[in-house]
């Protein structure tokens, strides 16, 4: 028996066997893959010899770009180990020994990390194979799969010129499958390769098996920091510094005949959570095969039939390793000549649907607690269910689908058809939804995938990686759709006869596995019915201490939030109801007129066309007045009992005018043409009174409460409607409860002035309808002045509420219109920012300012009640923060309400989610 | 004896007698004017017997609306006192007392407040005092100007239909002055006056003298929150609740004959400092004749030759309160038949120069010490030192002045000829420059004074109300420019032949009261060679400790600030050069093609057009880098020896290129025009581009820093050209001191990032040249997250500068082009804010902010050196804001350096100049 590395003391261990890393469980250090080998391993389990080089070794080769000091020589050692426990050695030309290089990050990331298979082989090993199998078809085939991945992956050469070399031999051997070439034209091909990877690559391929490993290791290491790796962690937000850990395992073979095989399988469906083992294998095939998605493989449940034995010990096993983990399992295996061994295991990806059910059944099964189920649901797991699916009347009259394929990943999309990733990342900045649709993918293309609204492809299983990726990001995907012909070198796709090119819009349901040309309307999920969901929910309410509440603006929205679980409203923004037909011009009234109506107020004796102007302006007030009376009444009664946080009128006044550079385009026509008449002079005083709107920099302009403060009676008009309609409410016996929010405060004497111009209001109306609705008057806290100065806000607010959109765009000085298209994409790239501000709230810089403002607020009204408003309030992340900055509760959009109600437990129980 | 008020103790004392107060210097209770009367009682002076109403009975009365319970019985028994006094009584037929009722802030705020002259007079008592004086005629004036007086301000008729009676009584008399009418025409002015009084107030005119007074109390209390005073306070930054006392004084007359007159006048020349009486007086008449300007006064050393003893008495009273006060006096005197009366004492509001020169005269002569006259000396009046004058070599050729008047208030104006305050007030709001043109000014002009560049009367002396308040603005103004017909009504003026309208440019030296037609460039003061200002800053820099910079972009500039006495340029903006003629096409030819240059570094193979636009960028830079150098090389020898912050590009690049709406009108005019051809596509290509740098909110947007890392090549550009010009300095024997400024950092990543390259060019640069300069990098601390995480940023800045412009922007909110256009007026106005946040760095929301990032960096970084070069650096307010907040130093535009001296001492002293 040779030195046992693990046994040295006097240097870093970099190295570990499988069969006695001292930690198995240890995936920062072993990472996922070799973790899972380990932990088998030792479990008694059939595994192949393996060890596992750390996530160490990687961080430190990055640094040096070098292996650290002492590594190599405990590869070599635990190498040896492996030779005596496998009776063969790398490199033998008589008995080689063939070994799998993988690597294996913490956390799995699909697809995205390099693998070379039969490393090993060389002219002389090769030979050796063949005598040992009784093969020479099988050993040649071995090593030029060898010869291509390595040559693709450590020498870098493309990997269609390589493919090319193997197509062009079939096709010179008249056949499309692999398995029908002979061992002669395979060794022909392997030295056809070796002489192409030596032509690209500038160097010739490695005939020492030791370079081979040693590059091989290398070539793993220096995938972790390559582009896709990066882009990959950047979407799904894996830190950098991590490392990858790399595994050596001796190789087994699925590809040694019929009674050999090879597959991947989950313990319980990962698609609808379903207890029954859920999989694909692929006869007298390598690993590479299944995952490539290049044969479509054969369902696990055939298994059964062809191998009954082996399907019998594979079972247990799975039930073992559930039971070990206590959470469903990824496997893969291997059958050599009837012997199974497992190759990896891993907790399960799973979609939001089976990972809810799963937890669900886990608890009824004792496997788990409803804590730890809890913590098993990631919140974009919730996010998943919340998916939208296609409006079914629409659907109806849309008439047949172009085609049909796997329903890979649930979810209905509707976009314009790209073929290509980067077509996809550019038309989404542009602001398309679009589906991208290729043959299969591979880890290049994730950037599209990501941008995209679905996955598209025609070839590949429930376990390619178009499969795998689309279900992780909870995107809608079908795969192996092998009745559309997608044709990415002309941009287009057939199906049932139609042509659709790039450009055309298509829906796809792929809960279904349907595919429609044009645009079918999606509506949001039932997911109100959902009992699992609502089980788990249940559970989390029982945990959590934050609130969650919901923003709406429509009763609609109001009712669908309730029916998830907001027990109030956080934000109803009262703006866009001034949208709704009809409404606008009364506004545009309001606003063009508000000026001059202001001089007619403060002169004596006003002139006409001031006058008139008021009259205007009052006018338009009253009709707003009330359409607005309805608009309360109406969501008032959808929250009766319930708190409703109405928001006065904030945005930018121009927002509701016509577009000043369209005017002065067209204003500029019309004088070039000679044209006059009143057209022209109307033209020309809406153009004059919407550049006296106009802004250098609408967002810090006038808006919020200043706009009440320059224009009292349009803030008058909205709180006297809202007085109006909650008494309404009360005389008919119901329980309204408005909160009246001012926003952009950042004054005492803005909140001062506005507080006792709404009391009076209120009370006002109370008095005249003989009413006593209990009401409350508080303030968005969105400005870094409004957090400095919240003890002077706080004297007059009796509650407050974070806009931490505005809050953000201050606080970092980012405009989001305008820093998400020009930097922020680079920004978070480059690391210069952890993660978009807007997404996440920002923990150093703006999570600190509310910090501030919520411990002088309660300083100066103790018990002062604080919730936030901002997009954040759904964000998973963002609401851990706000657990522990001590707010009272979130409110998000009414689609969110699910997810932050499962966020707010985890927050609760201190788990954050393996995904963030 | 009557009981004495002033021994009351149980209930508020509301009233004290001027020989009595028991704490005669309290200007907070009994205003300045009252605590001058009291003052001068107390010390044996002769002064007429007199009691004063308290400021705080004034603030009761703004909260009820009436007399606070006792006041009026206080204020009776105090008359009672002075009647027994002056063996008089109030409303006694036979031998009626008069009495005046002023008001007195504790701050002057000159002819702001209303005066009620000649109180005690009815169709009885005026008989009383025909036979007390003996003279029919005076007391029938005096009952006609009481009528006038009490008629416009207690009852609020009309000044100007008052005037009318008057005026259409001399016209009927064929005379234009006061004193031809006979004591039976005044009798009928009088009791026409009073019907006119009736029928315009639709009230009798009151004969119940103690109604007189008491409805004369409330006006003087009703006028502290009339609209005038309330401007005024607003713009001399005066609290609102500070209140107003009232002064009950017998009257003595100066319009009892020719040994009777009034005047005024000052301990030392107020304009000049020279130390000699100056002032004015006006035989046989009232007080209010002076100061309204209606007839002109003679100079007061004519006094000596007509009444030598009054005017030794007056000069000894002149020497004692100065000496007593410590300070220049302005007085108000009366001569009643032969005897005089001291009617007002106070420090004297004077030029700028003259602070200046009588601070230093006094510490010669023993009167003061330094500090004291630091003290004395505020930071207005150094900035007034500072006003513009004309271009000696301009004047030259301008030709003959229109007109002369009386050098009121020094300096050259500029502007557009406007006729009316409201006018004035909205043509500056429209952003042009105005000279105010009136006959005379009275405190409703206000608005309109306070944004004039300039103040041109016709009429009106020295101490008219125009030159009182411009000299106290520090506004150049020109009076009694008798030469100019100022006719308003037609919005025109004529002088030499001459006329100029509404909207006519002119030009004006008040330093020389000569008044031009047109424009004549305007020069900074050569102050340098002041040696008083000299001498006093010297003091300052004795005693201040924190230091003054400079902004400045050029050599000219840094060398003035040096002159001046910065010791270092705290901010040199290097885009300003950008705009240099010759330079703007080259940073076009960067900005236009920065993308594309930008993708063509990405991409392996760029296409002609990409590479096209690459080398045009490269191209660019290089132009520029080369002007950089020689923008580098002057300002850094002008500040041989000394630190300068150079800021590397800040602003959005679109500011560098074509308005966007400009060309979207011209592409839409020549394609309605059916144009074609390369013009037009190019104008098109330029939209495009242009396009794409547009932004909605460009202060949030792609500026600062993000400019940098977006497009490292324009930061290296100019780190480059600032090593080589340092480097080249270094090598002809000079001592440079560069010190990289990086702007808008928010983030840790981006210091870092830019640090990193920075420090690469500079190292490089230095090392092919072989020099050793040695340079520091710091940042810009202008964004709210910069502050939170000042600590992280300071790991790798050396220096921190606070940009306040763009802090007080996001920290509020406010984009300052939309705010003051917009909003910020009437916040001020309406007092939601105390102060213009952008003049006054705001302490509870920005300071607190600055305060957090000082104590996180020099907590990561001790001894972190940290400036301010906002523009606030320059504001008195700010300095001392800066000074506790303890800023290493200050930095300002190099022409408010020595205002930021002396502010930099009175914070080091504590002091707080008294017109804040």
């Amino acid at each position: 028996m040779a030195v046992n590395v693990n046994t040295r003391v006097d240097a870093q261990r970099w190295v570990f066997l499988s069969k006695d890393a001292p930690d198995p469980g240890n995936k920062d250090l072993l990472g996922g893959k070799g973790a899972g080998l380990a932990q088998m391993t030792q479990a008694g389990l059939p595994v192949p010899p393996a060890f596992t080089i750390t996530t160490e070794a990687c961080n430190a080769y990055q640094e040096s770009n070098d292996f650290p000091p002492g590594m190599w020589e405990q590869a070599v050692e635990a190498l040896r180990e492996i030779e005596a426990e496998t009776g063969k050695r790398l490199g033998d030309a008589a008995d080689p020994l063939l070994v799998s290089v993988r690597s294996g990050a913490k956390f799995s990331m699909p697809g995205m990390m390099d693998t070379v298979l039969n490393l090993g082989l060389n002219d002389e090993t090769v030979q050796g194979l063949a005598r040992q199998t009784n093969n020479e078809r099988f050993a040649w085939d071995a090593y030029r799969r060898f010869i291509q991945m390595f040559g693709r992956i450590v020498m870098g050469v493309s990997g269609e010129k390589l493919d090319h070399v193997f197509d062009a031999a079939k096709k010179a051997a008249g056949t499309e499958q692999d398995t029908d070439l002979t061992a002669e034209q395979l060794r022909a091909v392997a030295q056809e390769l070796k002489q192409t990877v030596e032509r690209e690559a500038g160097r010739p391929f490695p005939t020492d098996v030791m370079e081979q490993l040693a590059l091989a290791i290398k070539a793993v290491f220096g995938s972790w920091m390559g582009k896709r790796a990066v882009d990959y962690r950047n979407e799904v937000h894996i830190a950098h510094d991590l490392g990858t850990a790399v595994n050596v395992v001796a190789m087994v073979f699925g590809n040694m005949g019929d009674d050999s095989g090879t597959g991947v399988a989950f313990t319980r469906n990962p698609s609808t959570g379903e207890k029954k083992l859920f999989g694909e294998f692929l006869p007298n095939a390598q690993g590479e095969d299944v995952v490539a998605g290049i044969r479509t493989p054969i369902v696990i449940s055939r298994m059964q039939e062809v191998w009954p034995e082996v399907y019998a010990e594979f079972q247990a096993i799975a039930d073992t390793l559930e039971a070990t983990y206590k959470d469903v399992q990824d496997l893969e295996f291997t059958v050599e000549r009837g012997k199974l061994y497992m190759l990896q295991t891993r907790n399960a990806k799973r979609t939001g649907r089976a990972a809810v059910v799963t937890a669900v059944q886990m608890v009824d099964e004792g496997i788990l607690s409803r804590e730890d189920a809890l913590k098993r649901v990631d919140p974009t797991h919730v996010q998943q269910l919340l998916v939208p699916q296609f409006d079914e009347a629409a659907r109806k009259t849309a008439g047949k689908p172009l085609g049909k394929g796997l329903a890979a990943s649930p979810g209905a999309a509707v976009g314009k058809l790209v073929f290509d990733p980067d077509r996809a990342e550019q038309m989404t900045l542009d602001g398309e939804s679009v589906i991208l649709a290729r043959k299969e993918t591979s880890p290049e293309d994730f950037h599209g995938m990501a941008r995209a609204k679905g996955i598209l492809t025609s070839r590949g299983g429930m376990t390619s990686h178009a499969a795998v990726v689309a279900r992780q990001m909870g995107k809608p995907c079908i795969a192996g759709a092998e009745e559309i012909d997608i044709d990415v070198a002309n941009r287009r796709l057939t199906a049932g006869g139609v042509t659709l090119y790039e450009g055309d819009w298509a829906s796809m349901d792929a809960a279904l596995g349907e595919v429609y040309a044009g645009r079918i309307p999606t509506v949001e999920p039932d997911i109100e019915r959902d009992r699992e969901l609502a089980t788990l929910l249940g559970w989390a309410d029982d945990v959590r201490t934050l609130g969650v509440h919901a923003n709406a603006d429509t009763p609609g929205e109001a009712t669908r939030a309730r029916a998830l679980g907001a027990v109030g409203i956080g934000l109803c923004r009262t703006e866009h109801m001034f949208r709704d037909e009809g409404r606008l011009e009364h506004v545009r009234d309001v606003i063009l007129n508000a000026l001059d109506a202001k001089r007619a107020r403060k002169e004596a004796t006003p002139d006409a066309s001031l006058q008139e102007a008021r009259e205007r302006y009052e006018a338009g007030l009253r009709t707003l007045g009330e359409f607005q009376v309805g608009d309360f009444y109406g969501i008032l009664k959808a929250m009766d009992g319930l708190p409703v946080i109405i928001r006065l009128i904030d945005p930018p006044l121009h927002e509701f005018l016509p577009s000043r550079e369209r005017l002065m385009v067209e204003v500029a026509l019309a004088d070039a043409a000679g044209r006059s008449g009143t057209d022209l002079d109307e033209m020309r005083l809406e153009l004059e009174a919407v550049e006296r709107f106009h802004e250098q920099n609408p967002m810090l302009g006038l808006r919020g409460c200043r706009l009440g403060i320059l224009f009292p009676e349009i803030v008058e008009m909205q709180v006297r409607a809202i007085a109006l309609a909650a008494a309404r409410l009360k005389s008919e016996g119901l329980d309204p409860r408005p909160k009246i929010m001012i926003p952009l405060v950042g004054t005492r004497g803005e909140m001062v002035m506005e507080r006792t111009l709404l009391e009076r209001v209120v009370k006002d109306v109370l008095a005249a309808e003989g009413s006593d609705v209990a009401y409350k008057i508080g303030t968005m806290i969105e400005l870094p002045r409004a957090c400095m100065v919240a003890d002077q806000i706080a004297e007059s607010a009796e509650f407050f509420s974070f806009g931490t959109n505005d809050l953000t765009q201050t606080t970092f000085g980012y405009s989001r219109d305008d820093a998400e298209g020009k930097f922020l994409g680079e920004y978070v790239e480059s690391g210069i920012l952890p993660i978009n501000p807007f997404e996440t709230l920002d923990r150093d810089g703006v999570a600190e300012l509310m910090k501030i403002a919520i411990e002088k607020g309660r300083k100066a009204r103790s018990g002062l009640e604080i919730g936030i408003c901002g997009e954040h309030g759904g964000d998973p992340a963002s609401v851990q923060t706000c657990h522990e900055l001590g707010l009272n509760y979130v409110s998000c959009s009414p689609g969110r309400v699910p997810i932050a109600r499962l966020a707010a437990a985890h927050a609760a129980l201190g788990h954050v989610p393996a995904d963030r």
